[in-house]
């Protein structure tokens, strides 16, 4: 017999890939049930042909749900986690709100699935950044033990939800045929968002998430933190910058990733065309690197530009890119579960 | 008396900035030549209020003309530079030909001005992307002595020229409607552009000028090289990534600098407030942080995003955004033809 699965924050971009996920994976699902918040509650979503009515996310309403994929927002989440996965349900959860929770496993399946060990009730998806970056890392880490990493980012606007996206398409439609005049903009006519602070079209902006005390952002420090947990090295040296670009879905990473000895790009390509959920795309001469807008909507992070540091022979360059709604959330989150519910190896 | 100028490339995206920023400075200008290919000869342009007749570039319209400013591209500066030259016309040249030439100073006057001693015939302007970068790091530098650099850049698509921002404007035009279907998108359906090879629009692409037989870009290899002939510092420890993001005008570097001595992004703060050329955006908390397109049609280089590299009191993190067309290439080679003709100390 299925599982009882509960989708919460279902109407949003992260709970429509989940959705679209579920039905096109054999994954033993009896029943679906999908959650939003009030807002959303009585809206009807498609899945598997059919119609089904979006109920007001409550603990009542997760009474005797085995599974509970979660793509809401570190608040909600915390307003109802906890309690839900003492009631009985697993809680596989995309928000921030219990990441670094030392009983809480933060897990991605082809990195750390020896995390989930202890059958968990609780499971935290990582930031999506960072499941892009440890995808390309941990291949090479596993070989040759990473010493330091060095990440800048270039994040797409659905990181921000539907909302980002819905920003970044109207200031597109406000801006589309002034492309050529944006060299000597008049900033006061430029839109300023209520998602991103600044005028997100045509711009890039180096802030994800809020700015903490030290200067750092709130996407920074979890990429560091998060980074270090997953690997399970509590010292790993990581300098992070995250920064917002003008595209719709696909975050990619430039690295510069620092190892215990001394590793050469081809040795580089081989691991990672070995690893699952990895695709290599490194023959530049040909036109083959990686780019958001062709990482968009797949499965599999793309991996390419792998170099050799300059004078470092234990250090590489790569640039990586994968799917945020994807294999950044909805995808990772349902993986976990299939390893949960055994229906993988 | 003042000066016979040429303007070579005048009709293009960075020569047109030259035209601009000689109108509004007090440049010694006598007569201007604006100078281009055949394609271009027989236009007019606008300088000071009157029509100025484009014509084709020789040696011997070039003939008695005291300062060529040249916007041109490398194969063109390769067949007329070093003959104006020796026929007694100071060439200020933005191309890539002559930067790494032994007897050709690199120069960016706020960081390297005394590279000018010898009243040079060719003066070799940067690479627009280690301008920017260089830029926010000399006065570090002259502080602390840089030991090593970590560069990711979010380059505009006017460092291709005027091609480069039509091809994204047509790419623009054709998709943005479409925004919020570009999660999934049809790359059948995409548009492949000419002077980016890939969709622009909607993505960013980690390739800025060909690549080379190390995987590197011919940008990456300019970055490295020039950053080292700038500082001269022969084997600064430099990694660069080169990647070109969905922006008309405004280059971006996230940068991690390592100096030989400690320092505290206060003391950073305070070295570059006080440089010329620079304004510290940094107020994070405040909204003020750089952006691209903040920095577009502005002389100033803005840095900001100051951090302590995590753990390393001698590292720091900067973000620095600058005008690719303007102090990244024009502005740029007409304050080097100030300093020549001591319009400046």
């Amino acid at each position: 017999m299925g599982l009882k699965v509960a989708v919460v924050g279902a109407t949003g971009a992260v709970g429509t890939e989940m959705l679209r996920i579920l039905e096109s994976r054999a994954f033993p699902l009896d029943e679906l049930i999908p959650l939003a918040s009030s807002r959303s509650a009585g809206r009807t979503i498609s899945f598997q042909d059919r119609d089904v009515a979006v109920q007001e996310l409550s603990l009542d309403v997760l009474r005797g749900v085995d599974l509970s994929l979660s793509a809401a927002g570190a608040s909600v989440a915390r307003g109802f986690v906890r309690e839900a996965a003492a009631a009985g349900t697993v809680c596989i959860d995309k928000s921030s709100a219990f990441r670094m929770e030392p009983d809480v496993p933060l897990v991605i399946p082809e990195v750390n699935p020896e995390a989930l060990g202890a059958s968990p009730r609780i499971v935290a998806v990582p930031n999506c950044t960072t499941i892009v970056a440890m995808m390309a890392l941990a291949p090479l880490h596993r070989a040759a033990r990473l010493r330091s990493l060095v990440l800048s980012s270039y994040q797409a606007v659905s990181g921000a939800g539907r909302d980002g996206t819905r920003e970044l398409a109207e200031q597109i439609e406000k801006l589309h045929d002034q492309v050529e005049e944006l060299g000597h903009p008049d900033l006061d006519a430029l839109p300023s968002g209520d998602v991103f602070g600044k005028t997100m079209a045509f711009n890039v902006l180096p802030k994800v998430d809020a700015f903490a005390a030290d200067g750092s952002t709130g996407e920074e420090v979890k990429t560091v933190q998060e980074s270090r947990k997953i690997l399970g090295i509590d010292d790993l040296d990581v300098a992070a910058t995250c920064v917002r670009v003008p595209v719709p879905v696909g975050h990619s990473v430039s690295l510069l990733a620092r190892f215990t000895r001394a590793i050469t790009p081809d040795e580089a390509r081989e691991l990672l065309v070995d690893a699952p959920g990895i695709e290599v795309r490194d023959d530049p001469v040909e036109g083959v690197y990686p780019s958001p807008l062709e990482a968009a909507g797949r499965d599999e992070v793309h991996v390419g530009r792998i170099r050799q540091a300059p004078g470092h022979d234990d250090s590489l360059l790569l640039f990586a890119c994968g799917d945020n709604l994807r294999k950044g959330a909805a995808l990772n989150g349902i993986q976990i579960a299939e390893r949960l519910f055994s229906t993988v190896g």
